[in-house]
């Protein structure tokens, strides 16, 4: 998998013609004289409408992207009696839809290409979960690590909130187009497969983030600061590159729905949480350090000899416990927060849609989470209520369907 | 009223700064170099997070300005207890820390001036709903419009959408910063309010609409093409300019959730959907004419002698039966889209979180909605499922709080 290339966003020669055309009709309108609207913003600062995620390549988009707004991520089951020959069709309808909106194009059944006119950064991911392997009578093509993890002590999962044979990752910068698109891949699966479950998360709106800041998380935490950033890393920590032809160029999706306790959070004073984080709040930098990105530094002592950082703290306890480097993932998390149910005791909903990738979640994502686990003060503040994992495939080329050699071979 | 000036958005001194710091650091961090994160967007792309709505002025924020991305809608009930001298406790805070997070300033208490530290035209609106004026023990401030609106035919109207004392609308271009916000006007109100509901909404994205657009919702419709947009327009319609001191300069707003069957609706050809609506999907445009904001004309006949547009059309119905003008509404609606619950019959949960602002609901809003309940063909799609109406006081000048004049009259 030398072949990798940076995803690039572009602008679509439609796009911009529909800017212009609309910015000229806003002008024309007598509305626009003696507006109070504010009208600062011109055609010029409406770029993110127009913004293009390749759907094509080495790999799928969605998993080295940079994080966009807003995301969906759908859990389905196979239908009883649905097999290769339907998945196959599910996956040759699905490709060539999501290949379309990506690009901001209606697929060929649409009866409201206004609608997906603003692709946004428009994405899409596939994923397969164990039930899948079944269904399709491919037991032997499935990656020795799919299935459940393993449990953990401090797990409360829900049955709500686990599993699923088929995944599809949406994510956009127009929660609309997400709307629209999202709506749109859940109908033509209906023939094929069951909804099992749906996660809604988002992060700071594009626009208000600048190139490469990582996001904050509803504990006012930077997240998201020990990241693979390069080609070398990503090939190193998240593409798979031996075994099966269709997962080669592809890797392994975990994704964990953690609530946020925030209300006992909130008890906490600010010397208190950057404690337990064993960041600052400000800067995200490790205690004792002065940058987000400074090597934390486990040794240090204050002038009572005392250590800077808690070998408890989050930050602490997600470091390999033997020094080495190397246990790394590519997490991509969002955030979730709904109005709170009806009689609910807690006064939010709110917590993190954790998703990562990695070449294997046995050898990468559960010595992490088994330390956390153990022991992590923050611990008293989160509870993980679900957890799936997924096979994602590698990625397409133009005359491909995802997961192609999978149902062709 | 005529010292009505506009609002304008501006950017703050601070956020141009943090912004400029901001990328010097992600510049200077190795993980920039070979990256395969997409860089091409600059600081300057932005802007969009340090935009500010002016918080005081003769109106409250949030009624005549353009619609942010996002939007939470709080309703309370005023605790057994709680009077006049808490109201006006309740209101001080209020007014003091929305005021300075309008600004992208923490307020007093704050422990993570992170998190309100992009304002992205944050705005903060209060209202008051019947049972207020019983809690400050005012009933002769109450106005003669407010309470619940009459009963519609069709309405099918569920408790927990409905009613309250005490409304709080916050919309903001950034989830993040929203998402803080109401979190932190929540808390602070615990001691005197209670939680009765919240909807959440949204719009096409800051960065995907250029000035003036109007947005889609999720019929695929350009949904608020009919709406006062001069200063003019605004003082006829909206601004209340007589009675009590506290509601001059103020209005009333009324908030209806409308549940979407899309379902049903995606069972409707292109032309069915834009003859149910008297509409064109693309435009927008009344049927028979070329643009949004052409007047329609309903005596227009096809080649067969028959209506262009329907007469039991939704815009046709929206239209004063007797051909005045002057039955016009401010609207700000956003759109809902919620995974669906399990077990649910419907395969989404989305619709319009439809919002209103006029002089006098009864006057203004109940003519509309009582010829579109009599007759309206896109009511075969629709169910109004909550209601409420709100007396929205004011604007504030620096050194005022909310509604000053009637807690301290």
């Amino acid at each position: 998998m030398s072949s990798t290339f940076p995803r690039r966003r572009f602008l679509t020669g439609i796009g911009v013609g529909a800017g212009a055309s609309a910015l000229a009709a806003t002008a024309a309108t007598p509305a626009a004289a003696g507006s109070r609207q504010p009208a600062e913003r011109s055609a010029e600062d409406t770029p993110v409408a127009r913004e293009i995620v390749p759907f094509d390549g080495p790999h799928q988009a969605g998993i080295d992207t940079q994080s966009q707004a807003v995301a969906w991520v759908i859990a389905f089951d196979v239908k009883e009696g649905a097999g290769r020959e339907q998945m196959r069709r599910l996956m040759r309808t699905w490709t060539e839809d999501a290949r379309r909106m990506s690009r901001g194009e209606p697929s060929i059944t649409e009866l409201e290409p206004e609608m997906v006119a603003k692709p946004a950064n428009l994405s899409f991911t596939v994923g397969f979960g164990e039930g899948f392997f079944d269904a399709i009578d491919r037991r032997d093509q499935k990656p020795d690590w799919l299935g459940p993890l393993p449990a953990y002590s401090r797990d409360r999962l829900e049955e709500r909130w686990c599993g699923g044979d088929v995944m599809l990752q949406v994510c956009c910068d127009d929660p609309m187009t997400l709307s629209h698109a999202t709506r749109y891949m859940i109908r033509n699966a209906g023939t094929y497969l069951d909804l099992r479950w749906i996660q809604d998360g988002f992060l700071n709106a594009n626009g208000t983030r600048a190139p490469g800041e990582t996001p904050r998380n509803r504990f006012g935490q930077l997240d998201g600061t020990v990241n693979p950033r390069t080609e070398e890393e990503f090939d190193e920590i998240v593409w798979i590159d031996s075994g099966p032809e269709w997962l080669r160029g592809g890797t392994s999706m975990v994704i964990r729905r953690i609530d946020m306790l925030i209300d006992l959070w909130e008890l906490l004073d600010r010397k208190g949480r950057e404690e337990v984080v064993g960041r600052t709040l400000d800067t995200g930098a490790p205690l004792g350090k002065e940058k987000e990105h400074d090597p934390a530094d486990l040794e240090l002592r204050d002038e009572f000899g005392l250590p800077v950082v808690d070998p408890k703290s989050h930050m602490a306890r997600s470091m390999p416990a033997d020094g080495k480097p190397g246990l790394q993932i590519r997490r991509r998390v969002y955030q979730y927060d709904h109005p709170p149910q009806p009689g609910s005791a807690e006064s939010e909903d709110t917590g993190l849609m954790f998703i990562c990738f990695q070449k294997d979640p046995l050898e990468q994502f559960d010595p992490i989470q088994r330390r956390l686990d153990e022991e992590d003060r923050l611990n008293e503040w989160i509870v993980h209520i679900g957890s799936a994992v997924f096979a994602i495939p590698g990625g397409t080329r133009e005359d491909e369907y995802w997961a192609q050699s999978l149902l062709e071979g």
